[in-house]
């Protein structure tokens, strides 16, 4: 044991959007500390923050000292964050009240789990209590349905998102077969593109049927829109309407987040009025009006002269995404496993750190099966939480294919951490 | 046997919306026929119709008589309707259509699976064939996710649905306590309020603690909306503010179908432009629009003086709530017999009628535990078409409470069906 661990409270924070497991990963430093520095009688008491550092800063929490595993074990397996989570993007007066209550409250070791802004609160805590020679330990525990953070394979809370979005595409998809149309899904995710990639897993039967095949998938979703790759509205219209006339029908994931080549994104184009958060960024969760709009452009561009509109449909995924519960279980597993190894990175000394996801085994049993493939394993490491903070990971671009789709490099990386998806049949 | 049984084709169509168990029907169409009256040389081949009339017109179908028993069992656990479906309603002209096509391919037996719009297809191609002395035998098997069909306790993919929107509610109010706001979500039912109402079982936690109170839930959805009871939008913002006013959050679940004391639709009165269908309805899913209109509202209303507008957000759950794939079991267990029951019917000589479900056992231990409670069962009762047909109901009044909530007794009646929930912690 690292003599010079500093004894005292260790706090748990949750922040930012929840997700179907970010509850595994509090459980994962509660059970950490308490086989490792709370066994040692080095951290004396566990508290959770009630919506993160604004709960810390008003001195709020949850003891979870004393609680016992059972209810440990149905709390992991509950979505969104049990403590609470905040939006609060601290500036450096908000880190100083921050700090005073840390110190107020004997903390020694603070644990917040979250994407790239909460890293970035981390960072600046911790920075900070080093530069007024106060001995706190800080660790960020990665979290995002986004999977924008850099450092990582991938981040907890992503593969059960995805797992909603492939479910929700497959399924939708069939309902695109039967009621033919035009239908377009709108996914989570203002930066990066990697959920909205996911609805890509819906190409079931196409893929199954020739599963090593780069060619362009028939099956839905056909057109896939990401923010990392220029949006024009044109371009887009021509694309539905090609298919359309091919088909009477098409199936169309688009990014919450997309934007024209300027960067201007297409939302806050064409959603008059739209709401600004704590962080500047235009609301664009929890609304329909995206997917409406690009439903109304389509009827307008697409109906022949004198002729019907045809049938234009817009749903948007919202919250639900990120917090369904039937969690992947390899996202449940390596939530809790990253709270674990954050509390272990404090056991063994060290001052701060953000734990990061890498992959050992490519899983590509998910794609060849048993007899041909490898299973899928990860490993965590640490990384310096400025590696991480305040940094947002993009699609790279061997996982995306011209302008409205995904590789099968992509495929390859997503299908194993999503858990096995349902088989549907076609006449 | 009943010797007066005429000897021809038998074709089976998907009509209306479809949902995640409406394969299982169609499934149990094709079982029926091929132990009963198949397998007696009596109906010589089974065919589904491609987009129901609408292909059958045309003489589009695909061939069932053959079809292996494990492609059947793949179809009936796939959502949405394999033989696809068609909202096309027939009038005089286009059922004399359907007429002759059923006269030109040979068919003796008509089967379909659909709604009360469906039903009343059905029921005038019936009665157009006894008109003209053309011995043809025609089923209705019930299928809706609004569950507003007469003389059933339920109808076949009601129950998914509903569980879909429980789970959805359950794990969206998880959200909703994690970051603090006003959430409206936005369910399907164009006129009955069930699936909305099935949010109700989304109040675990108070429920579990005592399940036999009658006090309004604390836990979320604290608000419901049904179309069965007049909506007014200032009492609509009067309770929410009450419910934000004492908690800083409340959880809504609203109908696409709510209306005004004049029976106007609230959607069709904040949507401008809406679209109509071939049913002469106003477009209500596949759009954001209601939820959408309703936060801005709420927005603008709980503004304080000078202050900052409440976050409210909004999600319509869309096209994901009929066909998501993990169905009720019970739900799965009846569209099969439903199914069957109507071959059963042809099989028995009725000349035409309606499958509808009995519940025979009430299913209380759901709520008081295998041992106080009953196990939930329920039978199959020919009905007449027209008892059915082109018939809408609603919410009965003993399970709607106040203006804003449903009763105990809609929970005793919606618990048993859904399957089993998830079981949540907080802290």
């Amino acid at each position: 044991m690292n003599t010079e661990l500093p004894r005292g409270v260790a706090v748990i924070g949750q922040s930012g959007g929840p997700t179907a497991v970010i509850n595994q990963s509090l459980v994962g430093v509660v059970e950490g500390l308490r086989s490792g520095l709370h066994a040692a009688g080095v951290v004396t008491k566990v508290l959770g923050m009630k919506h993160g550092v604004r709960g810390l800063t008003k001195g709020e929490f949850h003891d979870l000292t004393g609680t016992d595993q059972d209810t440990l074990d149905r709390l992991a397996a509950t979505p969104s964050a049990a403590l609470g989570s905040t939006r609060d993007k601290p500036d450096a007066a908000y880190c100083e009240r921050i700090l005073d209550a840390c110190r107020d409250h004997g903390v020694r070791y603070y644990f917040y789990i979250g994407g790239n802004d909460s890293s970035d609160t981390c960072r600046i805590v911790s920075e900070m209590a080093a530069a007024r020679a106060y001995d706190m330990r800080c660790f960020h525990v990665p979290k995002t349905v986004d999977n924008d953070l850099k450092e990582n394979d991938h981040t907890p809370g992503f593969p059960s998102a995805a797992r909603f979005v492939a479910m929700a595409c497959m399924a939708d998809f069939m309902d695109n077969i039967s009621l033919p149309g035009i239908k377009i899904n709108v996914v989570m995710g203002r930066h990066a593109g990697f959920l909205t990639a996911a609805g890509a897993l819906a190409r079931r039967y196409d893929r199954d049927l020739n599963p090593w095949s780069d060619q362009v998938s028939t099956d839905g979703p056909q057109l896939i829109y990401l923010p990392e790759v220029a949006f024009d509205l044109d371009r887009f219209a021509a694309d539905v309407e090609a298919i359309y006339a091919k088909k009477g029908r098409c199936h169309v994931v688009v990014s919450e987040g997309i934007q024209d080549k300027n960067g201007k994104s297409i939302g806050a184009t064409l959603i008059k009025g739209g709401q600004v958060d704590a962080h500047g960024n235009v609301q664009l969760s929890g609304s329909g009006a995206l997917g409406d709009q690009l439903a109304d452009f389509l009827k307008e561009k697409l109906t022949p002269a004198g002729g019907k509109p045809p049938r234009v449909r817009a749903d948007t995924f919202g919250y639900v995404q990120r917090c369904w519960p039937d969690a992947s279980p390899v996202d449940s597993r390596e939530a809790r496993r990253a709270g674990r190894f954050a509390a272990q990175l404090a056991l063994a000394g060290e001052r701060s750190g953000s734990v990061a996801i890498e992959r050992t085994g490519s899983g590509s049993e998910a794609w060849l099966g048993k007899d041909n493939g490898t299973p899928y394993l990860s490993g965590f490491k640490r990384v310096d939480l400025s590696a991480v903070a305040a940094k947002t990971r993009h699609m790279p671009p061997e996982f995306i294919q011209g302008h409205n789709n995904v590789s099968r490099a992509f495929i390859e990386y997503c299908l194993p951490l999503v858990g096995p998806l349902p088989g549907f049949e076609r006449l």
